[in-house]
C-alpha cells in the first residue's frame, strides 16, 4: 500500500491511501494531482540519518574509498522539502548536486535493534533527494552547510509499505527528463537492517525518522529552474524544482 | 529573569519563573529541589547547532588549528538530557569527555539574520554539556556516533534572559566537585551574533533551537558514576551523572 499525508481543503492534515492516482481519506477522495490539496512530506522526522558512500560506484566517482562502517551524517527538520516544491538553495555556490536515495521511514521508537529484527521497525520506504552543496561540503569537517541547509532533503511523495519495494528496487534520478542515476537497492554496501542496527547502537530512532541510504553513481550539478525527479521502484516519483540564487 | 520548564505534580508541562530557589507557576509555587516536580530541558530544540574549536586554548589542547569560520556540527533531539539525570553513554568506549558550554536559546523562527540584529532572536542562555565520545569522533568524517548519541546534550536547568549573562560570563565545569574548566564568554572566537548570522545563512533556526557555543580548555574523560556540573555565570549550574556501561 501507498500512504500520503496531505493538507485537505479545510487546512487539516490527513493521512490517506493512494491508489491509481486517487487519495482515499476516510470516505472522501481527492485526485493526487488536485489543486485543492497539498501533498506533504509522508512523515515528520525529528532527524534524517544519512549514509555516505553506500554504493561502491558512487564512492569511486567521488574518488573516495568505501568506508569500513557506515558513514553517517545528519539532516535536521529544516531540510524537509515536499513533492512539487521549489527549493531555494544557498546563494553563490558553484555546485549543488542531486543525489537519488531510497529513504527508510521508521515506524516506532527504537534503540539497540538487532539486525534480525530491524525490518520490524520499518514503516516503509520513500524517495529522498540528498541535495548537496559541494562548495561547502568539501571544506567542512561536518557537512552542515553542505548537507543541512534549508530544503536539502526533498522527500516523498508517498510512504510505500515494505512489501511494495523489491530487494533489487531501482533508485533513479532524472533532471529535466534525462536519466542521470540508475542504481539498485541490491547494490547497497550496508543493507537496511545493517544500517538500523548500527545507527540504533548510538541513537534512538523515533517514529517518522528517516534513514537516507546513500546514492548510486551519476551525481551531478543542478542549474537554476532544473526539474528533478527521484524515482524509487515500488515507491513512485518525487518531483521538485530548484531555484539557485 | 530565570525560567524553567517543569512537569508538575499532575503531570502537566508548565513554564515557571525561578527566584531564590522557588519556581512560580501562575499562582502556585514549588521548591526547585522538590521531589514533586521534574525539571525538564528549558526548551524543546528541533536541533542543537554546535560549534567546534571556538576557544583558542581548547583548539590548542586538541592539537587543532583555530578554524577560519565556525566549525559546525549537529545534535538532534535524541541527545537531550535533563538536569539531575543519569546519562548512559555508549558502551565499550575508552574516552567519553565533558565539555562545558554556553548555550544560546533561540526565541523565534529566523533565517538570514544580520549580525547587528542577532541578539533580537535570542530568548536567553542556558548550560550545555557537549558530551563527546572521542573513540568514534576521532574516526568519523561527521561526528554522529561521537557527538549525537542519546543523552549527549545535558542542558538546563534554566533559561536566563540575556541581561542576566555578562559579556565575560565564566563557563566552568566541575567533576565530582573539582574544577576542570574555567573559561569566559569573552574568549569566544566567533561571538554569539557572528554564529547566528553564519548559521542562519544556511539553516533556519526555530524557536527553542539551541546553539552550543564551544568549550574552553580543560576537557577530559569521565568515569562511571562521575557527577558533572556545568556552571555558566548568570545562568546557574546544570548537574548530571554519567553511567558508563
Amino acid at each position: 500500500m501507498h500512504f500520503v499525508r496531505i493538507r485537505d481543503p479545510a487546512g487539516a492534515v490527513r493521512r490517506g491511501r493512494l491508489e491509481d492516482g486517487v487519495i482515499h481519506v476516510s470516505d472522501t477522495t481527492y485526485e493526487f494531482e488536485s489543486d485543492e490539496i497539498d501533498v506533504l512530506a509522508p512523515c515528520e522526522p525529528s532527524k534524517i540519518v544519512c549514509i555516505g558512500r553506500n554504493y561502491a560506484d558512487h564512492a569511486a566517482e567521488m574518488d573516495s574509498d568505501v568506508p569500513d562502517r557506515p558513514l553517517l551524517f545528519l539532516k535536521p527538520p529544516n531540510t524537509i522539502a515536499t513533492h512539487g516544491s521549489s527549493v531555494t538553495v544557498p546563494a553563490g555556490k558553484e555546485r549543488i548536486d542531486y543525489e537519488a536515495e531510497l529513504g527508510v521511514v521508521i515506524g516506532e521508537q527504537c534503540h539497540h535493534v538487532p539486525e534480525a529484527d530491524a525490518m520490524d521497525v520499518v514503516a516503509g520506504f520513500t524517495c529522498v533527494n540528498d541535495l548537496s552543496n559541494r562548495d561547502d561540503q568539501r571544506q567542512e569537517q561536518n557537512w552542515v552547510r553542505g548537507k543541512a541547509f534549508d530544503g536539502a532533503a526533498p522527500i516523498g511523495p508517498v510512504l510505500a509499505t515494505p512489501d511494495e519495494v523489491p530487494a533489487d528496487a531501482s533508485v533513479r534520478s532524472r533532471v529535466n527528463g534525462d536519466l542521470k542515476q540508475d542504481g539498485s537497492r541490491s547494490q547497497l554496501i550496508f543493507s537496511v537492517p545493517e544500517l538500523i542496527a548500527e545507527i540504533t547502537t548510538y541513537l534512538t530512532l523515533e517514529e517518522g525518522d528517516v534513514i537516507a541510504t546513500g546514492t548510486p553513481e551519476g551525481v551531478g550539478p543542478l542549474a537554476d529552474s532544473d526539474q528533478v525527479e527521484i524515482d524509487v521502484e515500488g515507491v513512485g516519483v518525487l518531483e521538485h524544482t530548484v531555484r539557485i540564487p
